[in-house]
């Protein structure tokens, strides 16, 4: 027994691979992105009334999990980079995106209605999903539901604490400058992403080297050039 | 394009039939059930680390949606309870069980981690499914991410008001202590389901009818003796 489900819709991110996406929803308010939805769903009955919630559930695929092979149902535990990388935790105690059934679900702040002419797109925040993710469906977030004060979170109860420390060359703050005219916020979410250490756990200890972050059509391209420091160096358009 | 997934477990619950059931999870906190888990996903691996956390999302399928040919994914609005049913608002702005895929996203409290011999299951409570829902993905409930305490919920941002008193005649006073031996909490159980007024809409209206809820291997029978009460008068053993 097995059920299909067709995408209603696809994600439109700030984020354009996986490396420097947050762990969760949330952490980076100033991750932007769209919510396309296909025909029929564009039109706006599908979404009348949801301009009165401020939060919605987006039921997504994991479709780099898919892509990249990365699906073994027979594999039933994970190595969750909050206990640092070395203890293992069943799959279904963990969000990890390397699951049975390679469904992410994430709770996104709904900024507005946007209008394309063509039908209509949902501006999200808080972001945690990667561009091109389809989306399976759009639920309203329900306080009374939803949010569980007395929850608690096992070995993930509160955000992880700040990584790194983010500081900018001469040259970086100049490109920044310049792209944030075409993407608002730039420098900020810049700073919230890599203040996240995106750095796999296995290069945390490693020395000094380069790396890229895909944030809009930029290559935002920094380095660990001290521990706890994450430099911007460059920041550069993609074609 | 299109996504198949394949069940990794099944909701057994306290709810046998849909009338009855909570609108949404967290209302009926003596709703119990659990979650059977399907090889390989019972053995305790899968599920290692789960102990520490108080709340577990659950993705399942609608599949009496399913089943009765109720998915049309041309259908764009349903009519929510909440707004009296004579309102329409867009599929995506509800929870409703009939959407174009027919998913269910519902966040429960773990009780307890039941080892059967032959392998794990999840006891649950605060449960809105019914039983045999097939579930598709466990994850655990994050407080820091998955609780928003600012959020705004639309025409739904209060859990609904208590519809109904509830009062049992004296034969089904007895029937409940006999029954409760078997399924303690059952009053209290009976009391929560049928305060949240499980009648649809267009009977809400209509004279005194008997209806019956199925909790359990019970048939819970009950009518609407007088406006604004639920009169339980048997409760029978179903075979």
């Amino acid at each position: 027994m097995s059920y299909n489900f067709e995408p209603i819709g696809v994600v439109h991110s700030c984020f354009k691979d996986k490396f420097g996406v947050p762990r969760q929803p949330g952490l980076v308010s100033g991750a932007l992105g769209e919510l396309e939805l296909f025909r029929p769903y564009d039109r706006g009955e599908a979404i009348a009334g949801l301009e009165g919630f401020s939060h919605i559930w987006v039921s997504f695929v994991f479709h780099q999990s898919i892509d990249q092979g990365r699906v073994d149902k027979q594999r039933l535990t994970v190595r969750p980079p909050r206990l640092g990388g070395n203890q293992r935790r069943g799959v279904f105690a963990s969000r990890s995106t390397h699951r049975p059934n390679p469904m992410g679900l994430s709770v996104v702040k709904l900024e507005r209605i946007i209008d394309c002419g063509a039908g209509k797109r949902l501006q999200v925040s808080g972001l945690d999903m990667i561009e091109g993710s389809p989306i399976l469906d759009i639920k309203p977030y329900l306080p009374y539901a939803d949010c569980i004060n007395e929850a608690k979170g096992g070995y993930a109860h509160v955000a992880p604490e700040e990584g790194l420390r983010v500081q900018f060359s001469a040259e970086a703050k100049e490109h920044c400058l310049r792209w944030s005219k075409q993407w608002p916020g730039l420098e900020a979410l810049i700073i919230a992403v890599l203040s996240l250490d995106p750095r796999p756990l296995y290069l945390r200890q490693a020395g000094e080297r380069n790396f890229g972050v895909a944030l809009y059509d930029l290559n935002v391209r920094w380095r660990n050039s001290e521990a706890g420091v994450a430099e911007v160096f460059e920041i550069i358009f993609m074609d």
